[in-house]
């Protein structure tokens, strides 16, 4: 099953409610791209390549749910909520990259009111469905780099939950696992939302691959222990310096995998490389709801005090310095990056 | 009021129980020395300061519930006494100096089991008020340490409840706030046992110090981008080298402080500094039940698959190199930390 998709016959989106996992296993319904919009706001939906494709199929949304006459009147509406759904998440840049891509595939080029409403969900179910053909080709790329016995430290979930299907960095885990590897995967849990205690603890548990979670903060002694071989993760933007923005906790995992000479890699679609920008420190950083942070339990006690305040930046910077390799569906991309990054971006 | 002390009238020791701060002020009573290793065990006591003078009263709890006739049994009670208590925590090295101080004073000292039971329990009742005024003369090195305007990092707790009283590296931020300069704090919750979100973020509301809690996972974040000056934490074993063993996380958060040049403190008293090991590998790091890592939940949703497993070690090793000065009641110590400690250990 698909972490996203498009139900034909009820012309709606629906998606995985990954809130609810691994509890609960929970498939809504969309039929107007606002909802669509909330739903990648409210992480429903997470993960750079699912959110590229949710944003996708809440553009045809937009366009079935439209009451224009004209083909003017449409692409009006769908400029309007294209530029809606990419408010929804600022930092991953696939959001914007879908959107712009199946703009620039389909308007002006349709008569119709009813062909540009086809057009533009045939656009976002390539997309969906061309994720997992390049999710499968990174896993592959990725594989080769994983050796039998590895002990693997992965960050969130970038499994078939945070793509389509297959995933990018858990994608790469399960191809090795497939492929006959024995490996083992140190699960950062992933503070705040928990994704990987959530959802990659899951998603292994499915794919019978060994597994412990382990706090976030604990990463630095297993990797100066000596108990683990690789650090992987994905990204939801890259520069063209290979600096990339993740998941909070990948700059400090990254530190201290190279501190440790261990080697770090970031698996990410050429969707996610945006050469536009030099470097990192140009992406747009979200900070999400205190509430994240304040409200965790442990054995069903609150930890803050009432009245407690908190910061939550969602993502950080880690500097290309600290990556050994960039794992793309058309290779790994080894540094100099600014160099080698270009020519590894598939250029439709 | 103390975090650890003697009730004189009733002969107990008695606790705050810091597992169920902050929802809940509890002082729990002890009459066995046995019960108080479980209660250090179990954390309702933690904190390297703490733990030795709750095994310090523990040792006389021992001493007062013997039934010996004569001053060798009960020395060779006291003995067996000491050994299981020592083994209640095995990083903290405050444990064993605290039962080794007290032998030391009295063993072979006095001629009636009477008098080495009262003697036990003044040695003990010396460390608890030494240990106050030590952490004031650390806390007043380090407040010099200190910038108006800093938002200084800290993690886990390291306050008044981690010792008898006022602290090691909250300490020093207490005295710096008592001294009028302005400070922020960046409050690492510092998972598992989030005793920065609960114990510190307590005890910084009741300072009417201005904190925000972070995921630790996000310290990195915050030293990238500028917004924090310093970094403090304590530690529970420091080697000879200056390597220090500390609560798990404090080794990603020294290596984010010094990849971004903001200035590392170990406020640490001289008890805590163990000369006899070379460097922090030596430094023997608990591993804790895999339920405080599973037991976590956002929202009242538990994070974990039912079945999932976790890997929970309880402290990393901090090397020396990352650490820009060890603050001790005898003053700031700089690097080379292998020249320059030994002066600073005071030898009483």
């Amino acid at each position: 099953m698909r972490t996203v998709f498009w139900d034909q016959k009820r012309g709606v989106l629906k998606m995985i409610d990954q809130r609810l996992l691994p509890a609960e296993f929970v498939i809504n319904e969309y039929t107007r791209y606002q909802e669509a919009a909330r739903a990648i706001s409210e992480m429903v939906v997470r993960g750079a390549p699912a959110i590229g494709a949710a944003a996708g199929f809440g553009l045809a949304l937009a366009g079935f749910g439209s009451k224009a006459a004209t083909v003017k009147e449409l692409t009006a509406e769908l400029r309007q909520a294209a530029e809606d759904l990419e408010k929804a998440r600022p930092t991953a840049v696939n959001l914007s990259w879908a959107l712009k891509r199946i703009l620039d595939e389909t308007v002006g080029k349709y008569d119709t009111v009813e062909d540009l409403q086809e057009a533009i969900l045939s656009s976002a179910q390539r997309i969906a469905d061309e994720d997992i053909e390049i999710n499968r080709r990174m896993a592959a790329h990725g594989a080769e780099l994983i050796e039998d016995g590895d002990t693997i430290i992965h960050h969130c979930n970038t499994g078939s939950l945070a793509a389509v299907d297959w995933g990018t960095a858990l994608g790469v885990i399960h191809t090795a696992h497939e492929q006959g590897k024995h490996i083992h995967v140190l699960v950062d849990e992933t503070r705040p939302r928990l994704q990987g205690a959530r959802l990659t603890a899951w998603e292994l548990d499915q794919y019978g691959i060994s597994y412990d979670i382990i706090s976030d903060n604990a990463a630095g002694y297993f990797l100066s222990t000596g108990q683990a071989q690789k650090v992987v993760f994905g990204a939801d933007r890259a520069a063209a310096n290979g600096d990339v923005a993740n998941k909070i906790g990948t700059y400090m995992l990254a530190l201290a995998a190279d501190d440790n000479q261990v080697p770090v890699y970031a698996v990410i679609p050429t969707s996610t490389i945006d050469l536009s920008l030099a470097s990192g420190e140009l992406i747009p950083i979200e900070e999400r709801a205190p509430d994240e942070v304040l409200g965790i339990a442990l054995h069903g006690r609150r930890a803050a005090p009432e009245g407690a305040t908190a910061r939550n930046p969602a993502f950080d910077i880690t500097p290309h310095r600290l990556i050994t390799g960039i794992i793309t569906e058309n290779g790994v991309v080894f540094p100099p990056y600014d160099q080698n990054l270009p020519a590894f971006v598939s250029t439709p």
